[in-house]
């Protein structure tokens, strides 16, 4: 007998076939008894007529509880409604291992019981359909990048004392040269690599020892860097409005049936086509004093500032130029502004906030030298990154996009933590 | 003026265009000169006719510096014998930003001198060889698993203590949670998403707080473990064989420069195609033996073992069925001599050892947590691991591909410490 998965089932039809997989759930008339089974590639039903199945199946079938691992043998049929276009009529089915008070039932569970099981939770289909999004939105940003020619170089993540802000890194010690940080970011040391290869990116874990308990904020997380040798801040921002909505266009047309599961609304994802609007940190101000607020020139915006200024768009929004005191050292000063970096954060709309911050780097060696003294960081830390600045400057920008905030807007979901299989947050780090 | 990148220039063959980049060489006669020039996507060689350039130009050319960034000027050529297939009649040259007393200059420098260096010498041919011999393995390996119906699933970095050996975890404080430990691996993490998507694996990076110095040791590492349900060990090997080869055949096909660059004679890779050979570990004790070699029924094998076994072959070598006592508490026992687990691991040709180790692992509850008990393991910690196994346990298997081990095979280098961009050593944290 051959075994097949689910998501092959179509190669079969009208063969008789056994399937390996999990019971999600059963119920049964006194003639004729239904299994619905997943097996991580699809869902299947298998129809049990009673006086056609095998000696022993019928009472078997009785036996089944909700994750119990079965093997279900039986004739495919093409059948329309079925959610992957077949069904089972089935003729056997046997129990590879049981499973006793499988903790997840039907009934609603509280967020923490859930969290604690996220080993089980995983296999609901709720899940099951976000970790398929993710799946497809990390291959589309190696296809992205890979059909245009970049260079994956991957940043280390253990490192000396070297990040955007002190005192929110990982320590841990490092053989015989005292403390290692885990990697905020690896942008720094794919500038290095862009010298080399032109258009670079790394994808990869980053972490924040924040104690930021918000639904935007894991202590681990996911980002896409690329970064451009002899690009400026106006390619950055083309670059990633072209990103951003390759990677949507991906979702709507191969996460079809994912979508559907999560009930998301796609006719806002459908309006995400280059380019997008761009205002200026400046404007932004304007704009939220306009609408009462009290924030001030010079403050960092909020997620709720955030929130206020996407919602005048359908599209992802551009936010130019903010404040040299509000953003890190290595962002390149704005000759029409000195008081401003070229940089921009991107918005999602539907208040799902910044999923991209990016800039043109500073390449002067004498102005990132003064901004490192500026910000109290130690220079000799900063050796190598200078040494970009003095052999052969470049003009070169790129960006950081954080892959559970875009799987988490794409999806529609509030919180971050079920974009990723096994969540870190500060009060988390089981299972 | 157009910009282009040098990998673009056939594009625009017969016109005028800008290329931005840095200097590699300059050489000159009195009447002609030519500037050799680098750009990341390629190499182009920039011909200077004196009397043909334009005012002030023959005077920068001058001036020109190893690695300082410059815009040539000229007209693009076709060219059989260049690099790319185009040359540049130039007509101007003006520097970007200099580059005085460049560290790595043509003559032989010490190993220690260029790792300290790593920033700047990752812009070498053949460092850029290597680099992009290393992406293109990382997209082949997307590739393989996306067009195969596998989910990518993140495994967590931060981690309870659970791993393959205690004593080799680097650690860190985690808020009021006491020590995280950087996980050795992301297999028992997949094991758990297997069971919601069938198929599945991670990719990223992984540590070990090892004391190993050799060729084969990082203690960063980027590995590949896929995971499927319902498959065995002869299953497990299968998809291996179909991987490596896989992977080599792309190299083969996509980085044809490169491996010319690193001179890797390629004959030897042309040969890997699946089926790979396959001995057990009691028939590689007897070879060993009958060889001359003191080691007994029980031992590890050793790197100067794989390599003296993995000679006889053209072709990757698995070694199947080790001895439970040598192999990790997972791999599920051998039906058919107790004594041994249902493992393999996957030796390179031409000496480059180990690439691939695997199993079926362990999926009867009593056996596992004896297994647990047995190797001094908390139990505890390894509750949600023990779960799989409660409810619907399942035959599963999978192994990790060493991504640096594999590009040093592919590209032909005896030290895998050049096949990532900032590799850390035990010595080595900077840059």
């Amino acid at each position: 007998m051959t075994t097949v998965r689910v998501s092959d089932l179509h190669a079969h039809a009208g063969a008789t076939v056994s399937v390996d997989g999990w019971v999600m759930t059963t119920r049964s008339s006194g003639k004729i008894a239904f299994l619905v089974l997943r097996d991580g590639t699809g869902y299947l039903q298998a129809v049990f007529p009673k006086n056609e199945v095998v000696d022993g199946a019928w009472e078997r079938f009785a036996t089944l509880t909700q994750e119990a691992s079965v093997r279900v043998t039986g004739m495919v049929r093409e059948e329309a409604r079925a959610p992957g276009g077949y069904e089972l009529t089935a003729s056997d089915v046997t129990v590879l291992a049981p499973s006793t008070d499988y903790p997840i039932t039907p009934k609603e569970h509280g967020t923490a019981f859930l969290f604690e099981h996220r080993h089980l939770w995983l296999r609901s289909r709720r899940q099951v359909a976000i970790g398929r999004v993710r799946s497809e939105i990390q291959q589309a940003i190696h296809d992205f990048y890979y059909e245009r020619g970049f260079i994956r170089t991957d940043s280390p993540i253990l490192t000396g004392a070297i990040g955007e802000e002190a005192g929110e890194l990982f320590a841990t010690e490092y053989f015989d040269l005292g403390q290692a940080y885990l990697a905020q970011t690896g942008q720094l040391y794919i500038e290095a690599t862009a010298a080399a290869h032109g258009k670079v990116y790394c994808f990869g874990p980053t972490f924040r020892a924040e104690k930021s308990k918000t639904r935007r904020h894991l202590t681990e997380f996911w980002m896409c860097e690329p970064e451009v040798a002899f690009a400026d801040s106006n390619d950055n921002m083309r670059l990633q409005e072209e990103f951003v909505s390759y990677l949507v266009s991906r979702a709507l047309e191969r996460c079809t049936e994912e979508l559907k599961e999560l009930e998301r609304d796609t006719a806002p994802l459908a309006k995400v086509t280059a380019p997008f609007p761009r205002i200026t940190y400046t404007e932004a101000i304007a704009r939220l004093q306009a609408e009462g607020s009290d924030i001030e020139w010079g403050a960092d915006l909020g997620a709720d500032d955030e929130t206020a200024l996407a919602k005048a768009y359908d599209q992802p929004l551009f936010v130019m130029n903010y404040p040299k005191q509000v953003k890190a050292f290595y962002m390149k000063e704005n000759p029409d502004d000195p008081r401003t970096v070229l940089n921009n954060d991107c918005l999602a709309p539907e208040g799902y906030g910044e999923i991209i911050g990016g800039s043109q780097r500073e390449d002067n060696y004498e102005k990132l030298l003064e901004r490192i003294h500026a910000q109290g960081l130690d220079p000799a830390t900063y050796s190598w990154y200078l040494d970009l600045r003095k052999y052969g400057g470049f003009v070169h920008s790129g960006f950081g996009l954080g892959l559970e905030r875009t799987v988490a807007w794409i999806c529609g979901i509030p919180h971050i933590r079920e974009t990723i299989a096994f969540p870190r947050q500060i009060h988390r780090l089981y299972p």
